[in-house]
């Protein structure tokens, strides 16, 4: 009898859904019931194997607060990030790739002018990154927001760190589409690996590390937002990011220059970093 | 591009697991990956859907507590703790049926002599649950242990009630495999439905009721233990379950009877319920 009701539940679960008003999440709820059961079915699912599935879902939402995310650092590492990413902007040729918000995003950074320096007095190699914003025809958008994030030469973003706030900063693109701003060299970095995510990497024996990268999002009024990475070109980690958030046009040469004249036309006593990249964004409605 | 990783991402993702140490972690993972996968890929799903599933499962995760457990809930509103129960427990013919754990089984209850009454000074219809415990031959089963938990006639378990500790205990069976207690005859009652199950059930247009029922646990040494309720005959949710725990050999009839002699030898002045079933259990190695 336990054998019927093993065949016959999904079907049961699904019967009592039927009805139901919204449509859409009747559509959602029925291809994940199914999956779910088809899950437990082909692994043959342990009692005590269930339990732990239990004990790690519980664990995982415990561990997220307003400053820590565990649930999208799963979604993340599972490669889900990325594939909702992948369905959600399927762009025209030209267009520049998207991926992985990340864990990290703070709403509401301070406006900054040309050229200001976001990662003001931390240490690490000094770097200029600029370029423009264009359209997919290449012509300058003026007025196009960069919301711009990312880490220490240490590896930690500021809300890592209590009561920081660094690294962080938004710039608006002028006449000419161009922007530019000041920061330090962003370094290759492990998500964190202090909860139930971490564990599962460690299971799964796959290392936590990020390739460096600065984050951006991308916006202009009539244009298609979009959320993406500057990857530092040479780390040793762009063949096996822990997020799968790496595409090849998104990785940029930060070139190493000696002390001396800088993008912004002054000049350093440092040794810095220079990197140029031109971000192209879509018409609202032609995505 | 994006179409590109959109088709080969999960191929991707289960490369970076190969080499792992545990088989069935792999195993597992394996599974679990390419099911979330298609069934993101089923639904294409929206970023704000995977917004709102990630705030669905973080919210779920802090609705547990010592008390409360949230994803047991979610499992089995969705048919997966039954179905983990199906595969568990393909016993021969003549075992009892198992059924869900639940979520307020408490471990350590009291032990409590034959006929004692585990619902002392709950208002309600007092029952008289009595029977034996046998192998699946029919020879009785002598010290073997019952644990039996069940709500109060206002559909609530004790540990839903701040400090309260009622209709739990544990039974022992005597040389003839007899087991017998006094309680009050359980309600039909309503998951918990201030939390993030509640409202996904409320959007699958789905009711919360469970059929009234009694938990037990039954063990003995050199048997396998089982999990499973007595149902009370002609509950209006015997077919609507929301956890779809029932299964027909487990729905028991409660006679209602009239004032006067009790099946413990004394007799009542009220109106009481008689419930009567026998557990077979099955030796241990022979599932």
């Amino acid at each position: 009898m336990g054998s019927s009701l093993e065949q016959t539940l999904t079907d049961a679960v699904l019967a009592r859904i039927e009805g139901q008003a919204d449509e859409r999440f009747r559509q959602i709820m029925t291809s994940l019931i199914r999956h779910l059961h088809a899950f437990v079915r082909e692994t043959e699912l342990t009692e005590a194997e269930w339990f732990a599935g239990i004990q790690f879902l519980t664990a995982t939402g415990q561990k997220c607060d307003d400053k820590r995310q565990e649930y999208i650092l799963l979604s993340d590492t599972l490669g889900v990030s990325m594939l909702v990413d992948a369905i959600n902007h399927r762009k025209p040729g030209g267009a520049t790739e998207t991926t992985v918000l990340g864990p990290f995003y703070v709403a509401g950074s301070k406006q900054l002018p040309m050229w200001a320096d976001i990662a003001e007095g931390l240490p690490g190699m000094p770097a200029y990154v600029h370029g423009r914003v264009l359209d997919v025809d290449g012509k300058p958008i003026e007025g196009a927001e960069l919301d711009v994030w990312q880490n220490d030469s240490e590896g930690f973003y500021d809300v890592q760190r209590p009561g920081a706030s660094y690294a962080r900063g938004k710039f608006t693109t002028d006449a000419q589409g161009r922007f530019g701003f000041r920061t330090t060299k962003p370094v290759s970095y492990p998500i964190p690996t202090d909860g139930p995510v971490g564990k599962m990497l460690l299971g799964m024996g796959r290392h936590p590390y990020r390739p460096a990268h600065v984050h951006t999002k991308v916006s202009a009024p009539g244009y298609e937002p979009i959320i993406t990475h500057l990857f530092v070109k040479g780390d040793k980690y762009l063949e096996s990011d822990a997020v799968f958030g790496v595409k090849d046009s998104l990785v940029v040469e930060f070139r190493d220059l000696p002390a001396g004249r800088t993008p912004d036309g002054q000049s350093s006593e440092r040794p810095f970093s220079e990197a140029v990249y031109d971000f192209r964004l879509v018409r609202e409605g032609r995505g």
